[in-house]
């Protein structure tokens, strides 16, 4: 049985410390890849603590993916073995995103990632713009700072400190219109002539930018914690490009493990950098975040970036970047010149929305309409015909998971056939984009911009596909 | 005397069928380069039409470049033959631009491009942006049509038919954030491998972003007529970035034949382009302007550019190309997939502004204000010291003229000596790009934000520094 001093743990709470002390183990292989930990009653005993206290830590633990759980067999500590199986599809065309939300076609688009506007607070928002017109005035009008109003990326640095532990400095922030911009800017920040690694499957737009930039691009496969780091390594890529709080489409969360790997590729040569793309990150639903990896970059080779689109609107063009010092005296020098894309009145209002808290109050909403929606959506599925043909991989995170179906059926064919009864649904072998073509029958529910109202249906033709071929 | 039958005219103005007979005559040759034409007096009483008719005939080819005024000799038909001498200086440092409007070190920026944001009906702005609030809602947070809201496309539709006589479906209007985000965007779209030209002298940073783009980029002299078209069929380039409708910093405006020989350049090739950046095109004070190279294009080989960064505020970040039809079928499939980089609410409130007919209140009233701002400022300059030792070139457009100063010291030791005393001005030779180093003393004067406060202390500086080496 696991033994800690739990005198020992000062002023941190019981479960954090726990959690520490198992991780650590892991860590240092005391506990063994896919060894069984205690249930959590018997270390509740054994420790004398609350079971609570072990679940707490145990989920902690699951979400950064030290231990995995199995349906009444319990908790195992996690091994880097485990492949998660993501093998793309060349025969499904990648079916290109739509323009707008025209959305006249079907009665329900997994496909569409907009997110739900009813939720946001619109009149807050337009609350805030009101004020920002009202109190700056003409001051709007005049010329940006290039790197963006000091105002919000000081609020910036204040949101990142508080959702995510990171200790960064205004001046290192710079604003861009939309994250697409902003990786065309570190292309020309990183250099045209290094080869950017970018994850596969992935979400396409990413590599789309690179190649319509004209650098080389390389696929790098997935296992189960993401990015391959033995693949990265054995590639000749410079730059590479991860979301490690939550992959799209497979929705892996890296554990530290890998983190750690990823960071030792990028100190073993000079001019490695690794863009930590952390669009999703404020959807986590339980245990604490995982630290990013700038905040655990000591060499300064990880250029965090974010965007506003998911958490406030798509239609708000406000991203950012947070370059390591050497870069951003880079930056400064060579693409300094090249003038802020964001106008006046929504940066000094976005810096409004988050000062007055107003931000932080409506992630908080935002999570819990969230995972009522999704917990809701998979238990109709669970009740459902569908339920005994279906299986959920999802990890407490972000604004889509994976149903894997047990069908004879294949990706094309599913697709296909629910298309016609109103249903837009990708699968993920649709985002792989290497060679190896076949399909896992594994199919992407973006849940956050969907009519609850539609799903019984959805549902009923999903599981009359799968069990009548 | 030139003989027209005036009767022939038809419902065409009377000025107008004037200037043209008189232009088809100047392009035909039978009125010869350099020739004197009539009085206005002699030439209205022939015509039996008011001196008045002539005097607006006069003008527009003025300001076409058929013809030049001598003072107190008249007016003579242009030639090809008469040189604008800009002779770069590479011994003076291009100066960097300020990042922001910190302002502290000069009393007067004649480097300073703001615009005069006290004119802006700022109360018009707000109110707009409030209608948009109040009456689209939660519609401004819905994800945007890639190219730009409809709304807003139509719009610029329409602008361009009533300032320009454009002809342009919004189908081919692409929004952006910025000036500089278009030229990266059409970098992509016409080829890395394809070699840019820009006007030298011309405006740095058009040539900074596309080195920064990583494309080849040549730069191309200008005589009196604007960019040599010469020494552009002379080089290797494929695409030409010009400025025809009020270059900086020379001011010239490119006359009607240079443009057709450009043109030509265009279509003895397959894949060449002519961007035209029309940035300036709302401040010409007297005339008509000449119409855009876009509208008199038969191939579909002019990308035309406009911004609202000037006209609006520095601030807010629209701006747009219109792109022939071959290209925009290009556009669609290959960079389709860019999210558009201006939010919602701004598309909208710009949309607002155009239909409800305040930008053109609002261009007329800028164009009185900096029409009366810039002849007052000439006029303080000739009334003084000064005026002996300065000729203003100027031709009645755009937000800053050329003052030519007759003095021993060279570009560097005047811009040294009035710095000291609070005066920031940039010479023309700055912003040349080639080798052959030499210096005009010509100083560039942008008038648009400066204090008219502070003219008169400026201009006895200036008048000291040449009077008293």
């Amino acid at each position: 049985m696991l033994t800690y001093d739990m005198e020992k743990r000062g002023a941190t709470p019981i479960y954090f410390y726990l959690y520490k002390c198992i991780k650590s183990d892991i860590e240092k292989g005391v506990i063994k890849p896919n060894e069984k930990l205690p249930s959590k009653r018997s270390l509740a005993e054994h420790l004398k603590i609350s079971v609570m206290t072990v679940q707490n830590a145990y989920m902690q633990l699951m979400s950064e993916g030290y231990i995995y759980s199995k349906t009444k067999s319990g908790y195992f500590a996690h091994s880097l073995e485990i492949p998660f199986t993501v093998i793309p599809n060349k025969n499904i065309a990648a079916i290109p995103r739509k323009n707008t939300s025209e959305g006249d076609k079907y009665f329900i688009d997994f496909r569409d990632n907009n997110i739900n506007t009813d939720i946001f607070p619109f009149s807050v928002w337009s609350g805030v713009i009101r004020k920002v017109l009202g109190e700056y005035g003409g001051e709007t009008l005049k010329k940006l700072p290039n790197a963006g109003v000091k105002k919000l990326r000081e609020a910036i640095a204040g949101l990142l400190y508080r959702f995510r532990g990171m200790e960064v400095s205004p001046e290192r922030i710079i604003i861009g219109a939309g994250t697409e911009y902003l990786y065309g800017l570190l292309v020309k920040l990183l250099g045209k002539d290094k080869i950017y690694a970018v994850e596969d499957p992935g979400y396409g737009k990413i590599a789309a930018v690179y190649k319509s930039e004209g650098v080389e691009c390389r696929y790098i496969a997935l296992d189960g914690y993401g990015l391959s780091s033995g693949e990265l390594i054995k590639s000749d890529a410079d730059i590479v490009h991860i979301s490690p709080s939550h992959h799209f489409p497979t929705g892996i969360v890296m554990p530290a493990g890998r983190r750690r790997e990823i960071l030792g590729w990028a100190y073993s040569a000079p001019e490695r950098y690794i863009i930590e793309d952390d669009y999703d990150s404020e959807f986590r639903f339980t245990g604490k975040p995982l630290p990013t990896m700038e905040s655990i970059d000591t060499q300064g080779r990880v250029i965090y970036m974010n965007t506003f689109s998911k958490t406030i609107s798509p239609s708000l063009r406000i991203s950012y970047i947070v370059l390591p010092a050497e870069l951003l005296e880079r930056y400064n020098s060579s693409l300094g010149f090249y003038s802020c894309t964001v106008s006046g009145i929504e940066q000094y209002a976005l810096a409004e929305f988050i000062d007055g808290g107003y931000f932080e109050r409506h992630i908080n909403r935002m999570r819990k309409a969230y995972k009522t929606k999704r917990d809701l959506i998979i238990k109709q599925i669970k009740d459902s015909p569908l339920g005994e043909k279906a299986t959920i991989l999802e990890e407490d995170s972000g604004l889509h998971f994976i149903i894997k179906l047990k069908t004879d059926l294949n990706d094309r064919e599913i697709i296909g056939m629910v298309k016609v009864r109103g249903i837009n649904i990708s699968c993920l072998s649709q985002y792989g984009n290497r060679q190896e073509g076949m399909q896992n029958s594994m199919f992407i529910i973006n849940y956050s911009g969907i009519d609850m109202d539609c799903m019984a249906k959805a549902v009923e033709i999903l599981a009359d596909t799968v069990n009548h071929p």
